[in-house]
């Protein structure tokens, strides 16, 4: 993998990421494809969104398909069709959120599988040699994910394993296809944040992420840790902000030097009937919009918007059609993807403030609310 | 709408209709868009597959949104972005198989809404009514749907007032922008079915549809009433069979000569996971195809199968993933647009009967069975 930072604008960064797959410029949005699918969209349209780089899960793909049928088809790539860049998410925060967590050990994480309730093990080493064998491009090391609120006792400790998985993550690599990304933990404790950070920063990962946040703290403190750990980050490594997010919340941690995020918030909306507007969202459920024959963006140039009206895809929601979800996460990805497209342009121009400033006085207006 | 029967082959034939927004070959199959949607695919991609000519239902679209908000629309072309073909049903099947229905009279039927159990009564005028007031290029007329078994008495009645109302719907058009479709109906009995087509034939319609059947009866009644109703029916009017069917239903029909079909078994069928192949059907669900890397069928050159492998589409299956819905979809749809294409080259070229035995040969065969 390379990455190049080409031009800064205060902290924010446009650069470029080239992987095994591709590349993609930064900063940028990664859809969520937790099961090698990006729900509800099929990946031709995501590639004519101008996504190149998406996301998928460790923990998800080791339980359904599973390694032996991900090998046998030749990995992630030819099993799922994509032909783009994919980073892996390790899993260590599904196995904390989502399976039944049994014990976490110096070796690894014991948890049974929310599907059938078997027995796995994941050790630091097994998650990097899973990442390479399927072939994805970026592979996130396995972390412990630091719940909010933690002590200081809770956090230091938790931070201290991810350091050691770490290093035993770097040393289980075989090969350079597979980009492996740290993760800095350290909860809302700038001083656990900051050893982290130094820690890992000596050893030679490709990139570094921001783990542990938007877990439920308030708003300041996840932007006082991601201005902070950004800062402290090495300026020649792309640096990923895990699990975020708003649009917001994207354009304060561009703004911190953050380089590449994902959220399922554009796709979970999409899919609950909240939508994203250039004034703010919408709720396409809203009786108000049963007449409403414009587009939910005018200034929107997706397929949804320059073919369909808000009274159809109300329609469709509250008929339970799936072409609701289709339509709306379309949208939804458009709207994210145009957003990251407007950051690096205006990072290029050396106009970021403004943009940011502009961007949120029309975002915050809420004439389109629902 | 003009017709043009421009090649037979035996009694099957090609030809043509153009209607208010565009054209269509025959014989043809009409997707299902009940709600005005397609379940799981997209407008674009219907009109990438060869389709011009949807099917939408009055029943449905009455109810949802309602002829208020489709007429504020400008019509069920722009509310829905379908920029094609529409035929409607008229929704009698829909009212007999769906609604609690209350009460048939001369006048109409009454009917209590599915979704929330509202009263509504439909007239063969206002059936018409609605129907030109959302502008479909082919509307069906009100028929009264004889189930089966039913007794000759019981099936005499209905046909006649079929016919009689069928009388009604002509004399409330308004306009000629909308054609309108008689239905034959008449049971399994010869005779009725004879004295329907008898009496419809000598009004001014623009299209007879082959009402009553695919609704329980055998197979050979079906065929053996398809090809009688066919044989009698105007030759230069399109002869639309409804609700019909499989693919070798359709064969049938097209040799007795019929030009038109729909069906929900393709999209239907394809959100249960059962998938058309050209050696017939399959089931994605099969655990023989978790490892099996090769498209859905090697010959069909759709999305899907140019992309994806029968592994991959069990896995999102079997994950409960959208996209399972929507790739199966664009299979099953993309089979049955092909076989119409086949058929309709078939008949051009004189060899409708080769073709009809090489496909069913093949299909039967079974070496893709689940
Ligand atoms: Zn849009
Ligand atoms: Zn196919």
């Amino acid at each position: 993998m390379e990455f190049q930072v080409i031009r800064k604008d205060g902290n924010a960064r446009y650069g470029i990421l080239r992987g095994t797959h591709g590349e993609t410029e930064t900063p940028c949005f990664m859809p969520v494809g937790t099961l090698g699918a990006v729900k509800g969209v099929t990946w031709d349209r995501i590639g004519q969104m101008g996504y190149s780089l998406v996301l998928s899960n460790v923990y998800h793909l080791y339980l359904r398909p599973g390694l032996e049928i991900l090998q046998e088809a030749g990995g992630i790539h030819p099993f799922t069709g994509w032909k783009g860049l994919i980073l892996t998410d390790s899993g260590g925060f599904q196995v904390f959120s989502l399976s039944k967590l049994m014990k976490i050990t110096e070796d690894g994480i014991y948890f049974k599988s929310h599907i059938d309730g078997s027995e796995h093990f994941f050790s630091p080493e097994f998650v990097v040699e899973f990442e390479e064998k399927i072939g994805v491009d970026i592979g996130m090391v396995l972390d412990e994910c630091t719940p909010y609120p933690a002590t200081y006792e809770y956090a230091k400790h938790s931070m201290e394993r991810t350091v050691r998985w770490a290093l035993r993550s770097i040393r289980a690599r075989t090969t350079d296809k597979t980009a492996i990304f740290a993760i800095v933990q350290g909860g809302v404790y700038n001083d656990l944040r900051l050893k982290c950070v130094e820690m890992l920063s000596e050893l030679p990962f490709e990139g570094f992420a921001i783990g542990g946040l938007s877990v439920g703290e308030p708003k300041d403190e996840m932007y006082r840790i991601t201005r902070l750990v950004a800062s402290q980050l090495p300026e020649d490594k792309p640096r990923y902000l895990m699990g975020v997010g708003k649009p917001e919340d994207i354009l304060e941690a561009v703004e911190a030097g953050v380089d590449m995020f994902d959220c399922v918030i554009p796709t979970r909306n999409a899919r609950n009937g909240t939508l994203f507007t250039s004034r703010g969202k919408i709720n396409i459920k809203a009786a108000k919009f049963k007449r409403d024959f414009s587009p939910v963006d005018p200034e929107c140039d997706c397929y949804t918007c320059k073919n369909f009206s808000r009274a159809y895809l109300r329609h469709l929601y509250v008929s339970g059609e799936i072409n609701a979800a289709i339509l709306n996460t379309i949208h939804n990805l458009h709207f994210y993807g145009r957003l990251m497209k407007d950051i690096r342009e205006a990072i290029k121009k050396g106009k970021f403030q403004e943009f940011k400033r502009n961007f949120l006085e029309k975002y915050s207006s809420q004439e389109g609310s629902g």
